[in-house]
């Protein structure tokens, strides 16, 4: 009958989105492909035209806006040029003020972790007597608070530092910027796992008088150490430098040996016996690196790649480069996550700390694929890190020239974490870390994988787009 | 026609033997199964007697004593207990006699780069003013040779060790054996390389008066160290242990750093330069510790298993469990290699050294799947490195439960060669290690793969078949 509908015989079939349908065609034995398909940022449609408009009008100004930032974050060199007390180098610090974790925060919010470490710190700085005395030091505002980041500064979990803190000093030459970065404080009963005992507060005191002067002088004497280079080495030996910088500070206590050995005593015994039991000694230096690339980066305007990435345990900000604008949320819970013995989820404070400015260069998560023990944390197998690896494929722009991972076929780490690619996909970045216990001052009491709020990068989007 | 035969419409074939009769299968469109199978041993009828009653009728007896050979490869725990003098510890040294890499061997046949390591040794002992002097006293036999491994030592490449040379000590209480090797010389002008310069002399006095007492005061201080159980950590930093210790040279550094900050100066900043700038140190106390291994597993008569692989640069020697026996070959060239600039095969000494003892316990070319700067350097995959240690695989009768590999899904390294594996499949071991030069006395020259030769290996099979 002319007009008739003629179907085929046989069709192929290629399916968009639910996978329900793809098998539905299976199961009657016809060839089916799937397309592994969602609606862009779960279809609002605020965020669809904006990304629209950053992947469409706007799309040629960000990639170039990016491909400048991803050039400045892969192929910067920053040098370990010094040590020196905060208030020596560290620009706009005053005599009276803590400079904190994460983004800007006021005493009444602050958590418990963060409080002790700050309490700790006014001890150590000689403000007050004991921790209550220096909590109503801060309560008044006769110590004041200011965001490490602020400060060209980036500082790890619940730190808090004052202006006698020894600081690595890191430039990086090509972009001019200059970071710092505490001298790690180690483990046990230590202020930046949110203690305050006289242990905690004799860290402090130890730092800044025997660690700091005489890292100060090998560093003097050993000159200016290329500290992403030296990473490099380590990440091929299975560093993340987040959550493990062994071989790193290993590879770095060979270097400087000749030169810790020529310390005076008893600074150089005392330094020796604190090296020796610190194998996360690397972690602040990295950070520091990581944060003179991301300042470098941060001055191009335009782009889409996140460059500040902070927490404070109450709040969680990111910053996009060109702009001093903060998008802010609450401090997500670190889940998937192992306790010590005799602690749980109830005994958590929420993700803190500047490390994961780590995660903005191609370090921490995105070179989870390369560690083995990461890979065990988060699994027991070496697909468990590269799973963590392959999230941060879906939202970085670029792979790191600079860290190879060698069971990923010596593939380039992640790099350019893209708040397009973030809302697009509803996948933020993902942080392992330290747990902190919320109230009791007990410090660490566990590890996990700290999720990113999404919240915030809808607003960086959504700010980027209005902008264009 | 009755009687006639009736030929299949189709047929499987399943070809076992030379694929091209299956590919002749697979292009008439037949489905082909493939065996890959060889004539064991190349059809030679002695050996595969010898393996038949190897395999078949002794085979209760032979299996047995492997698996009492393979559980003291791999469950032994070597400590370093001290340092000392050769002559204060080694058994059956006496005072004018050397002690040298590989098979027993005279003066005339000791190839070049080793008379020179001897010569230098016989200066530094004060024997002889200078080396022609020395080459004198070797020829005459005034300074008698003995190999090192007849006096429970094992020593690397062309080294020679004189009474005074400090010495690991290394005690396997498991087996109540105790094994030796000599304090690492590390890189350039030195004698284990061949190398009989002033410097090269120097180093030997070096390690006589300066590095030896000041291990000694470290090792004391530091109390007895688990070799393996550090060199198992540096397996999972990428260390094949061998070729590349690097990561668990810094992890003992590490480990010791707060005695070496104890030692009086100047012999404190003369040992932290050169462990500073001897990435290789821990590589002659993984010897020291796999020698404590076999002197353990050797004791078990009637193994197939190989407790004893060494090269003196002329000869190439093995020996089984349970007899004091070698199997003595013309050592191997080092093949597959990279040499330096402007040098090459021409300038090559054979392969030589007691380092192959690694290879006996898992460590070496069995590891070199873990160990990515291996893999860079046998041909720039991990696949390449993950070749090398299946091809131990297909001689080794068990895996380590000490060492794993990451990359290969967390698996024990191959444990335990097997002159029958070896020679029903006619594979023999491969060692990755330095070329010296041949005659020139410049040192090392490349480094490359030497595969270990096959005559040996029939001899001790035959031996051992023989006496069942």
């Amino acid at each position: 009958m002319p007009g008739q509908l003629a179907l085929p015989e046989r069709v192929d079939v290629i399916n968009i989105g639910l996978p329900m349908f793809a098998d539905a065609v299976a199961a009657q034995g016809s060839p089916v492909q799937q397309v592994d398909w969602r609606i862009p940022a779960g279809g609002d449609t605020s965020l669809v035209a904006a990304l629209a408009r950053l992947y469409g009008t706007a799309a040629d100004e960000v990639d170039a806006a990016n491909a400048e930032v991803l050039r400045r974050l892969d192929q910067g060199v920053p040098w370990l040029v010094g040590v020196a007390r905060a208030d020596e180098v560290v620009p706009g610090m005053d005599g009276n003020t803590l400079l904190h974790c994460g983004p800007a925060i006021e005493w009444p919010q602050v958590c418990d972790p963060l409080r002790r470490s700050m309490g700790a710190a006014v001890v150590a700085e000689g403000w007050a007597a004991d921790t209550a005395q220096a909590h109503r030091l801060l309560e008044s505002g006769t110590v004041g608070l200011a965001p490490a980041n602020h400060h060209d500064t980036v500082v790890p979990m619940a730190s808090a530092i004052g202006p006698s803190a020894p600081v690595w000093v890191v430039d990086c030459p090509d972009g001019g910027t200059r970071a710092f970065a505490p001298i790690s404080q180690g483990p046990g009963e230590v202020p930046w796992f949110g203690r305050d005992t006289d242990a905690a507060i004799e860290r402090l005191r130890f730092l800044r008088d025997v660690a700091g002067p005489a890292l100060r002088q090998v560093v003097d004497q050993a000159g200016s150490l290329d500290i992403l280079g030296l990473a490099a080495q380590g990440v091929a030996m299975g560093d993340d430098l987040h959550m493990r910088t062994q071989a790193t500070t290993n590879l770095l206590i060979r270097n400087w040996l000749p030169h810790l050995a020529e310390l005076p005593a008893p600074s150089r015994t005392e330094l020796a016996r604190f090296l020796s039991g610190n194998h996360l000694f690397f972690l602040t230096l990295a950070m520091g690196a990581a944060r003179s690339l991301t300042a470098w980066a941060g001055q191009v305007p335009g782009s889409s790649i996140v460059t500040t990435m902070s927490r404070n345990g109450t709040t969680f900000g990111i910053r996009l480069p060109g702009s001093d604008a903060w998008y802010v949320t609450d401090a997500p819970p670190v889940a998937d996550a192992l306790y010590y013995s005799g602690y749980g989820p109830d005994d958590a404070a929420p993700d803190i700390g500047d490390s994961a400015v780590l995660e903005l260069v191609g370090l921490g998560g995105p070179a989870a694929g390369g560690s083995p023990a990461v890979a065990a944390f988060l699994g027991g197998t070496m697909a468990d890190g590269a799973a963590a690896t392959e999230g941060f494929r879906q939202i970085c722009a670029s792979r790191s020239s600079r860290f190879t991972l060698p069971p990923l076929g010596f593939s380039g780490t992640p790099l350019g974490v893209d708040v397009r690619q973030v809302v697009e996909l509803g996948v933020t970045p993902t942080v392992n870390t330290g747990i902190l216990h919320a109230r009791s001052g007990a410090g660490q009491v566990g590890a996990g994988v700290a999720t990113a709020p999404l919240a915030c990068f809808v607003d960086a989007l959504l700010e980027l787009a209005r902008a264009r």
